[in-house]
């Protein structure tokens, strides 16, 4: 939860938990002193919790009015797995990554959808037995096309979207249906080299270090909140193509980062910020 | 502190706070299911607070027992700075990065005593405005070289000791009067390279990283609990004298970092581990 | 090549490629003072070389004798591609990290075989279009199945091998066939935590960074010469199941970094150490 | 030297220097195939060498035109060492580290003089036994202040200048009478974070980690030639000024190794870009 900053909110939510005999596993919190913000996540057990799945959220939210705290909050169960889509292009690396970590049971969430605008990884996809629909996007069919993707969206119920290299730039409309629920990889360390061939431009400056950035996407390309970062070092002797190969393990590492955040509710996005707890 | 654990720990300890009107302003936790131990650091504003300095510990110790919460805890102040002694040998770099550090406000401690057995950094201390003792102990008087090191600890009521390559062995009757109050550093990623010249150690094994660890000092040589540990690449041309180069500013990190978690009472010694909150 | 140190071996043998009409393009070496040694690793472009491929063997060595050079040389080409088998037991990231990167371009060595002591596996191996090769090994028939195994390595004449997490250890023969050509990437930051389970005891240790090392096998059991190594940090709050996944990418990035040291010609062993060039 | 790239160039100056009896320890280099450019750094001892320290440079020059190798090159001697001036306003980490390395024997240069537009920290620059000179330069007087400086820097045959958090920005005539012998620290992973206040811009984007870029000073603000780069991982519970503390080390680091690769002829400039060998 989000609120303005006052005395007791630990006391008063833990207590809450308490008294309705939850058994808390886990605390963050913060408190960003200069905008007089609180920012707290806590995991508790539900074994024997006193209050039903069902009316838990209503019952917090009385709670919460009865003591006259403001703010926003969410109420999330961890067998209740997320479900995220995947939009991918041709490069591949990210989304092998992605699906094998998955299956490896390190990441969270169901992955029940993989979109594409094109068809090369069709097999991959399916060799997960993850459904893979291919939406021939591109500069003149966007709008049309987006709405195919809100659909297919929409129809398997999806949470949260990964663009794992995705080459195409989603349009306003197709942001505003999911606000800060879409994680993108850059590859570079942002605000550095945005825009395309990241590494061209860190060759081309001379770098000595090369990054990843994974962030929310808005409206402003390549510069919404950034979730996750991490670069690693390079040779003066390295060209672009050796860059590029480099550069993909730190993006794998990150993106896998951000969508572990991501699941986990680690995420609070404040302005152009995130804090992560 | 630290407790067995059980509900609502977080919940009471965070009432009695807020009731006694201390504003919490950071808190952590941990829960170590495998040896059912909570363990909790909480930061609390006592501008408003309605219990005094001096009775502080008494009420809070009452309040436990009448909860009937068992553990062991401790409760500081934050102006209330801890007296850190720092004994040193030759090597001067871990000395001069503590004072610098200190200087700048970045180390929130005093530091009112320098105890070497030798005299080449006297006027390095000096030129601080820190008292310099030169105790010449070695082999032969160690027993009492270190009762005259106890006097003087003693004296300038210490709180707890850093050793900045000091390269005496320290006796387990000296340990025993500063139980986990005595922070090492050693230029290895401990547990390897153990005992002297772990550069050479580092070398003669070929490692590609070298590393350095500060640890609390107990009766066993380099193997207390490790509070912080940092490594650094080498390349397979390095010799012996040039990792001692490249190994400085890890030793000099990490010595630092762990003065920062002690000073801010963020370690939990829990058998051989620290954990850091 | 590897020889006594002495003046005049890079202008001598640079002087023997231009001569030929060989184009360098990389040329790296070092001297190790202390036991009066030369390294060096030259690459260069053959299109216009005055020597054919069949010849330049005998003819480098005849240019040596003449110049009354002594030391060990290796000559090869990069377009004739060395053939690497793996030996994979259950734990599939390493495999599945090195069949990908094999599959992008990444590394530059064929693998005709994969040999396994289980059947997990397999079909995971064969959808690269890999042989999967089952060798039921264990303590009891350790004689006869690496009768098997080294049958089947011939067979597909292989150059070297990789252990891709292999619980098995090899016999003191079996290595003698391959000399400073087997990989094996062991999870920690050798010399620490040798033998099994290093991430229950790094975290008995309480180390604050988890790491691992490829190296050469040789019959002392996680002794052989280091090729690479990496660490990644930890929290003290994790138990052996999270260091275990945690340290999942940098035994992948470790592990693929020593296959290109290897396949690029770049490791050169000497006594307990390896250099890299 | 740099030079068009074309067969035989390390064969022939590894000869000229053999045949002169001049003994090799350390050779380097790289070829941008993309600029047709030839890059070499050669060490060798002179022991022996058949060429007088005054005669080097011309025989060299008449050697080259003999085989017609165009190109631009640097021969020094290592006992000759470079002569380094240090200019710095109040801010004192990046000063401190700089002379304290330099008296550890780290940096192989000579330190004559420290000037600064400030009297802060004169006691330190002179308990080194170095010369500072107080020029209280600023935006009104900068044209007669430079001149100042730039008689101190004639008089004392100063070779490089290095700015440890210098906060003047240098006219570009001042910059022209040390082309590329000017270096910079500046605290972000350049280009990200140009300008002033780098800290609180990484703050206010939300940036995961922070940097520092040592750069050779040109007419672009931040904009010269990156030498060296480093990084450290922040948490998104820093405020701008633990960002500051956490990145003093980063930036000491840095500059400290863009200094010896200056001092060791390491840095070969090459448009926007510098290539270290």
């Amino acid at each position: 939860m989000t609120s303005p900053d006052r005395s007791g909110l630990i006391a008063t939510i833990t207590q809450f938990i308490f008294q309705n005999k939850g058994n808390i596993v886990n605390l963050d919190q913060h408190t960003d002193k200069h905008n007089g913000l609180f920012f707290m996540r806590v995991e508790w057990e539900i074994e024997h919790f006193a209050i039903t799945r069902s009316e838990v959220r209503t019952t917090f939210k009385d709670f919460l009015l009865s003591k006259e705290i403001e703010g926003t909050w969410k109420i999330t169960f961890s067998d209740e797995k997320l479900r995220m889509a995947i939009l991918v292009s041709k490069e591949d690396h990210c989304l092998w990554d992605i699906l094998l970590r998955h299956k490896s049971g390190e990441l969270d969430c169901d992955i029940p959808l993989v979109i594409s605008n094109h068809t090369e990884l069709k097999d991959t996809v399916e060799s997960f037995g993850i459904l893979f629909s291919h939406v021939p996007i591109n500069m003149e069919n966007k709008k049309e096309g987006e709405q195919v993707e809100l659909a297919l969206l929409r129809k398997h119920n999806i949470d949260f979207i990964v663009l794992a290299r995705y080459m195409q730039i989603l349009s306003p409309e197709f942001i505003r249906h999911y606000p800060y629920k879409i994680i993108n990889i850059h590859h570079s360390f942002l605000p550095a080299f945005k825009g395309s061939n990241p590494y061209r431009q860190a060759y081309e400056r001379g770098v000595k270090v090369i990054g990843a950035t994974a962030h929310f996407v808005n409206e402003d390309l390549d510069q919404g909140p950034i979730i996750a970062q991490n670069v690693s070092h390079v040779s003066s002797k390295d060209d672009v193509a050796s860059l590029k190969i480099k550069g993909r393990d730190t993006e794998r590492i990150v993106l896998a980062n951000a969508i572990k955040q991501y699941t986990q509710g680690r995420i609070f996005v404040q302005g152009e910020r995130t804090l992560i707890l």
